[in-house]
């Protein structure tokens, strides 16, 4: 029987490449999704879509509420920067973006720990990058490891492995650029068409073309030298 | 102004001593109940009542599904043990009990972590206590270290500080009695009228005095030379 893993799945280019690449390494996949609060359902249906496509075992998304507690433009009220250049974007001297969500991964990991844990399995894929977004505290290689190490005190595998593995904290994107990313992704056929990565699409569905994610994202096909099969808004002159 | 901190509220004996504690040193308290999956709800009306008697700043009640992932007899199929003896209750050697919850309070320390990023508050308090629930492996000392170490990675907070103090969780009662316990809130004049320990109460709400948790509360208020005020089911001869 092939071992299980949790897959955290937003319905974006980088998860689905995660997905993808546990998947390629022959885990029987179990996709986990979250609606927060976000300003748009498009993500959650991107999700199912990617899940079905890539074959998954099961695919559960948990609805919880972050906006209860406010802080961050992606959960509310806040404006979500448009046309920033890509200095403003990718420079950790920029500081924490005003989209960081509270705490978001280490909630998204706790539920996904949960789920592990209740299937028996030891194996959870995170799509965190510390290079394109070195302002989230919670993409960061030192805080996986601090994950990891709390996860194999917090649960009956842990405490039952007694210094053993435990849980391992996959995170296969952590060290590459968009446009690796997108290349792997390639490699492995995801269907990269059927992903959201727009903070702030129009209302017919197109990607914005200038919030922070879709430069990033049009900066990684561009780089990879592949087309972007999502459609966008047409540039402003 | 007085420093604020989040505490985590389940309506039972121990969180409510813990808000007594929190509010006796002089925090502003932000009180966080969850409602997920449990089989009545009568914990959460007791955490709205105990926050209300306090005087907390502010109480979330956060809904979540953890009985979408299934595993515990908290959170729905499983019988909840009952008449089990003191030694099969307490003794770390019977492993962990069927009423653990996968990952729970990872789960709630992290919504707690968010709420505390989002009101820029750096203290947790939760009731976890080693000695009574030994089984349950994310109530021990060494789990909640690694979870504050993972904390201060997690958030703007503990970046910001630098290898600063960041978030503390604090768990005043891990190393205390359960006698000690009620001994202490009642010195702080915690009204234990208003709280629900019961795993499994009885359709007019008595207390079912045989399940684990009403046997270890007996315990503690016989060992404390205190009467409990809460109503229990007559004992079975």
């Amino acid at each position: 029987m092939a071992k299980k893993a949790v897959i955290l799945l937003s319905g974006g280019l980088d998860s689905a490449t995660v997905l993808a690449i546990a998947h390629s390494r022959g885990f029987d996949c179990h996709a986990l999704s979250f609606r927060y609060g976000q300003r748009h359902e498009a993500e959650t249906e991107a999700a199912k879509r990617v899940a079905q496509a890539v074959g998954v075992e099961d695919h559960v998304i948990m609805e919880i509420d972050l906006g209860a507690f406010g802080g961050s433009a992606l959960t509310g009220a806040m404006e979500v920067p448009k046309g920033r250049d890509m200095e403003e974007i990718s420079s950790a001297t920029s500081g924490i973006p005003v989209t960081y969500v509270p705490a978001r991964n280490t909630i998204f990991l706790s539920f996904a720990l949960a789920w592990a844990e209740t299937l028996e399995a030891q194996d959870i894929f995170i799509g965190v990058n510390a290079l394109d977004y070195s302002g989230y505290p919670d993409c960061r290689p030192e805080y996986i490891a601090a994950f990891q190490n709390m996860a194999s005190f917090a649960t009956k595998t842990g405490v039952e492995a007694k210094g053993g593995e435990g849980i391992t904290i996959h995170t296969p994107l952590i060290e590459m650029t968009k446009a690796e990313i997108i290349a792997r992704g390639t490699e492995l056929k995801v269907d990269y068409s059927l992903t959201v990565s727009c903070y702030d699409p129009l209302p017919d569905g197109r990607a914005c073309r200038s919030c922070d994610a879709c430069q990033l994202r049009l900066k990684g096909f561009a780089e990879a030298a592949l087309a972007d099969p999502v459609t966008y808004a047409e540039a402003m002159e």
